[in-house]
């Protein structure tokens, strides 16, 4: 349908044609012009008339002669420019933002670890960031004209129109700052905002642990309790962006909101399993270090808030009946004991028991996610300008 | 990026263009070719050739002139003959049946209901639906092999693959019925299953209060409890069938699983509803009634039920952020007073409050999305035989 909708006429089957075959391209790395038409099903003159207007653009090189030709005279390769420009991400926490650059591809060319917690308001954080941000830029050897699309993800209630975040209670200063004006001078493209939750569960699905999921569930554990969630291989962001804020569920009839945290992360998060775990574990890390080790007090804390935990995430499961769920955030440290009694005290409160399964990114998760959400920005634009 | 993925050549793109033409005319009733060619954006030689296929193939006809011509000779107008064949819906409920035929554009033919209490065991229950069915047909005047899609609805887990329903304990009887070779062999065509609640909120998108709302969940509250959820405008199903199954959610650390209801069901059902009224009142709908009428323990009773149901909602409206939330089911027979009691208690659970609203469909709900599911099995398929 897609053919009719947009439009007709053979200016409109050029594009969409030269876009296949950018597609290709861009996914099947160094290619003859046989391997194109047979991944796009386009004839050879087609494809021809698409590699002209895409080197027109910029976007490809003849990239020198196959190594094995498989007969006759060694045919011609044809590449995706990936660096031809560059990707932005940033993800931005209470304690630190993570500012990497990739190519076109999403291949890594710098990365940039700042400590936040001391910026003290949402100016100097800015300062901050762009500081991180040229620094990245240097080590990549790249300048700001070509970053091809920036995504800057946090915690809060992202607003892409007004690129900017709302309740971010856990960054001083950060809410409702006017991120377009802040960082986009720096950029001539695209600046996008997203939750970092939200980035999080894309950076699953592009290269963790939830590559073949439709529908996959990333719960972040740490002091804060957070959802991304990805529906039908899409990210699901709710009407007001507001999706997967399960930290806001309410077991015990609670006061809603305490020290801006909701009532479910006040009884889970990582401080409340270093309350469980008594005084001889200074934090909730040595609490999860110990359990690994078969320390009984620190197994029974660590049960005891799997069985808390299971309470709150069971209506989420009922709701969503996910593929997968990923538990990542500094909780899930925890690793195989904790996901085993996460599993133990789920079955009994779900109708289809769903996989669980431990972050593969760490606390790369956030700013690989931004990274996906920029190739994504490239990927539904780039055919524009041809 | 679909002409690639689905082949090439003048083939596949008269077939596309087919179909597009099909589209426009399902959809926008009878039309000239002028019309068509706004519509679709095709030239005027693409829309004749695709017309002489869709005639050809019975889907179309010249339905005679317009009326009031706007300039020159009166055109021709052309029609999708929607009395080509007819659509079977039927919703099969603990308490009755309801087997409704449409022609191929939904339009209503005949509507039979027929109780199922009764029927004791799963084959006197597919006798019953059987007859039922033959004698909507003859209301018709329609024959079994003009059913182009038969969608079964009911309580349970559908199973689409084995034609069956999984966990359905409200109709003895019912669940793991092979309805494929019970009741898809007096058709030609397909028997498409889905669980009632899910074809509820596909009827309340399609012509209930639904209609603007990408995520809407519907919740139907009775004697059970269960939710269907779109997602962008399409049906979540979630991977075991079982996504919107809140009804067993559970607030209180009770049993899993009496009588085959849930936690959730079992304390606000309309059983619940009874309970909370006292002695007073001989069921749930009189207590309903009664708070309508400003009678203060009825509405202490319906304060008390939503203060409970607004807990329960709560999370998955957290993990959700729907645009709209539509009750429906005999306990929204409640009308506005119980609305406004939901809404002030779901106000401090959440952070986005969503709309609500009550369902405007009553029991034909169900019915009603078998034949809305009859029309998307249609759309996808009636380009195939062209």
């Amino acid at each position: 349908m897609s053919i009719t909708s947009r439009g007709s006429g053979p200016h409109v089957l050029r594009r969409l044609n030269a876009s296949a075959v950018l597609t290709a391209l861009r996914t099947g790395g160094p290619q003859r012009v046989a391997d194109l038409m047979d991944r796009t099903g386009l004839t050879r003159p087609t494809v021809t008339q698409a590699l002209t207007l895409l080197e027109k653009a910029g976007w490809i090189s003849q990239s020198g002669v196959e190594t094995t030709p498989r007969k006759g005279r060694p045919a011609q390769l044809v590449s995706f420019r990936a660096s031809a420009g560059c990707l932005l991400g940033v993800d931005v926490g209470p304690h630190k933002a993570i500012v990497m650059i990739t190519d076109l591809v999403g291949a890594g060319l710098a990365e940039v670890r700042v400590p936040t917690a001391a910026a003290g308001d949402g100016r100097a954080l800015i300062t901050l960031i762009a500081d991180a941000v040229r620094h990245a830029l240097d080590q990549a050897g790249r300048t700001q004209d070509e970053v091809y699309a920036v995504c800057i993800g946090s915690p809060g209630i992202a607003d892409p129109e007004n690129r900017t975040f709302r309740l971010a209670p856990s960054i001083p200063g950060w809410a409702e700052l006017p991120l377009d004006v802040e960082l986009g001078r720096m950029f001539r493209c695209p600046v996008l905002v997203e939750n970092d939750v939200n980035l999080s569960v894309l950076a699953e699905r592009w290269q963790g642990v939830a590559t073949e999921a439709g529908t996959v569930m990333f719960v972040h554990w740490g002091s804060r309790i957070g959802a991304g969630i990805m529906v039908g291989g899409r990210l699901h962001r709710g009407v007001g962006g507001a999706a997967g804020e399960i930290g806001f569920i309410d077991l015990d009839e609670t006061p809603p909101v305490v020290g801006g945290m909701g009532p479910f992360e006040r009884v889970v998060g990582a401080d409340a399993i270093s309350r469980l775990g008594g005084d001889r574990f200074p934090d909730s890390g040595a609490v999860l270090r110990a359990a690994a080790d078969g320390d009984p007090d620190a197994l029974a804390a660590v049960d005891e808030v799997a069985a808390r935990f299971a309470r709150g995430l069971a209506p989420a499961l009922l709701v969503l009946d996910p593929e997968l769920v990923v538990i990542g955030g500094g909780v899930s440290r925890g690793g195989p004991p904790l996901l085993a009694a996460l599993d133990r005290h789920l079955r009994p409160r779900t109708l289809v028991p769903p996989r669980l399964a431990l972050s593969a990114l760490g606390d790369r998760a956030g700013a690989l996610g931004a990274i996906r959400a920029c190739l994504d920005n490239l990927e539904a634009t780039l055919a524009d300008g041809l």
